[in-house]
């Protein structure tokens, strides 16, 4: 039964499923009747108590314990519970059962890929479900940074209307150029998105996109400079990996012509964030829009003072719709494995 | 000159502009140097003096007058200074020398049209020159109060990071149903940019649009309850005048689908605000993003804790570039008159 707890499993069904492979949910799932129909005749369903911390989690995969031979796991991404982050120490004590982590979630930098590539765990992530959330909220920031919306509701709600907000400093989208950093399926989708006003779109990536629509303009890595001197924005979908760590550093945001703005829904980490504030109270930008943040939860707190940035709380991907998506198809992508040894969405590093 | 004050024109050229015709700016302008160069030998541009109330104004304009002999004025929208609204009272006093009035911006309900037409008075507003930039609005506060972006945002200012964000709560544009009131340029310019994404776009106007995009599925009057079932999201786009007084009323709003979202940029006056506050709280709509206030600047306090509602201080049109656009196209449409006799964006009640 999917969704049972581990330490209160039901008799009769723990009997029934014995012959089955055991897979674990370590965060729990919404679309419990979904998850259940995909894994029905397939593997037995086991759900981490919630109250388990790190050791209880490894104890409990251990002979004897309540998850033992199981051999794939779910989990969430943003969801750093009291089991942490599937980092190398935490991988290294998984039992040698477990050949599979499906993780919730477009990026996966909770998850080491490279310690588990080294003990011959695949791990799966849920790429496409997450772009048209992610995307859309990529334009709301957009929209907000460039029109100043987040600083002129706030001026209404203070009982002020809209006494500090000036037309001079509000532009409109249409005609302006934006630069993509990494066009993957999030990039892509706000391109389409911003298409429609229309926006000019340049894009970097590592390679052209073979099939990228023609008026999404390709920089290679020599043209970057080229790229950034001509964007009043640019809009960064990289996934945050080492090589990633502070891509845009403090020399690729002075090439922005003066007044540009930066929209962040991918990761913290992969912007000089000291440099980025430093810009925009200097002027060299003139707004910035993030979901994202270097130390989220803990943001911070210069942040709330900082004039025209747009903050939200990482919920780019966070719709009622694309919540449900990513969790089938996460786990679509174990019961895949249970069934042919792999999920659909192993990650490029593992490929 | 252009924005030369009528208290202290220069001699000379007060003295080489005796012979052209007199238009006086009720408001001033912010791009001088256009406003003079489109003038230069048809007009003499008077402005009238800032601390002017209705009474000077009117005095002004009459014999031995600043401003006597003016035949046509440039006032802006939003701009309800000291000489108050063009409502019949002051039409009433403007001398018979005044025959065209060129409004700066696209709703006009700031001047009497009926009572300018009595007096001979032609009206222009500036039309399409707003589309874009009230479009873009709309389109913000629909991914917002879809996406319960503006309470995250408050969410994370008062340092509880995303704590009563739930995406159960929040949801995607894609595949969603907007029926769209009044498909007029803004109302179009809204469907095209919906249409990336795509929504499903239901319209309702006098009239089937001619030249819509047959996307645009026309709902008659006969078949408007309808189109509200069907909609999860109904924005307004229609001009305000007696007619369009409280349009959408309580009757009109639960005709709409449970959970639905109203998004008003037009006018706060051609909605029925109590039904609408009344049925955000009992649940029968989800969120509403308001641009307009029914006595804005004043807007009724209790919208500051309503859940789930954006709120913008009427910023619809304001960026500069657009207002770069609506200032040129209304001083254009005065320099027309003077040219010929008639502005191009003459109102349609006057046609």
């Amino acid at each position: 039964m999917c969704a049972a707890t581990a330490t209160t499993p039901s008799s009769t069904l723990a009997a029934k499923m014995t012959s089955l492979p055991r897979v674990v949910l370590c965060d729990p799932v919404v679309h419990k009747n979904d998850c259940q129909a995909l894994f029905e005749g397939i593997a037995e369903v086991l759900l981490l108590d919630h109250t388990a911390n790190r050791d209880d989690f490894i104890r409990a995969l251990q002979p004897g314990g309540q998850l033992e031979g199981a051999v794939g796991l779910f989990e969430r991404n943003q969801s750093i519970g009291r089991i942490g982050r599937f980092d190398k120490e935490l991988i290294s004590k998984l039992p040698l059962t477990i050949k599979w982590i499906a993780h919730m979630g477009a990026g996966y930098d909770k998850v080491d890929v490279f310690a588990c590539k080294e003990r011959g765990i695949g791990v799966s992530n849920t790429p496409g479900a997450v772009d048209d959330a992610t995307a859309t909220t990529t334009l709301y920031l957009l929209i907000s940074a460039l029109r100043s919306f987040s600083a002129a509701e706030r001026s209404l709600r203070a009982g002020n209307w809209k006494k500090s907000h000036s037309a001079v400093n509000a532009h409109d989208l249409t005609g302006r150029t934006v630069a993509i950093l990494g066009l993957g399926g999030i990039g892509l989708r706000f391109a389409q998105l911003v298409h429609a006003f229309p926006m000019r779109v340049l894009y970097h990536n590592r390679r052209k996109v073979a099939g990228a629509p023609e008026w999404c303009e390709y920089y290679d890595k020599d043209h970057l400079d080229d790229m950034l001197a001509q964007a009043d924005v640019l809009s960064i979908h990289v996934p945050f990996t080492e090589e990633t760590r502070n891509i845009v550093d403090e020399r690729m945001i002075r090439k922005l012509k003066k007044g540009a703005v930066i929209i962040n829904t991918a990761r913290g980490q992969v912007v000089d964030e000291e440099a980025m504030m430093q810009a925009l109270k200097d002027g060299h930008l003139s707004a910035v829009g993030l979901d994202v943040f270097y130390n989220e939860p803990n943001i911070d707190p210069r942040w709330y003072d900082v004039p025209n940035a747009v903050l939200l709380p990482h919920v780019g991907t966070a719709t009622a719709d694309t919540a449900k998506q990513m969790e089938l198809r996460a786990l679509a992508n174990l019961r895949d494995f249970v069934l042919t040894g792999k999920g659909t969405d192993l990650v490029p590093e593992l490929q």
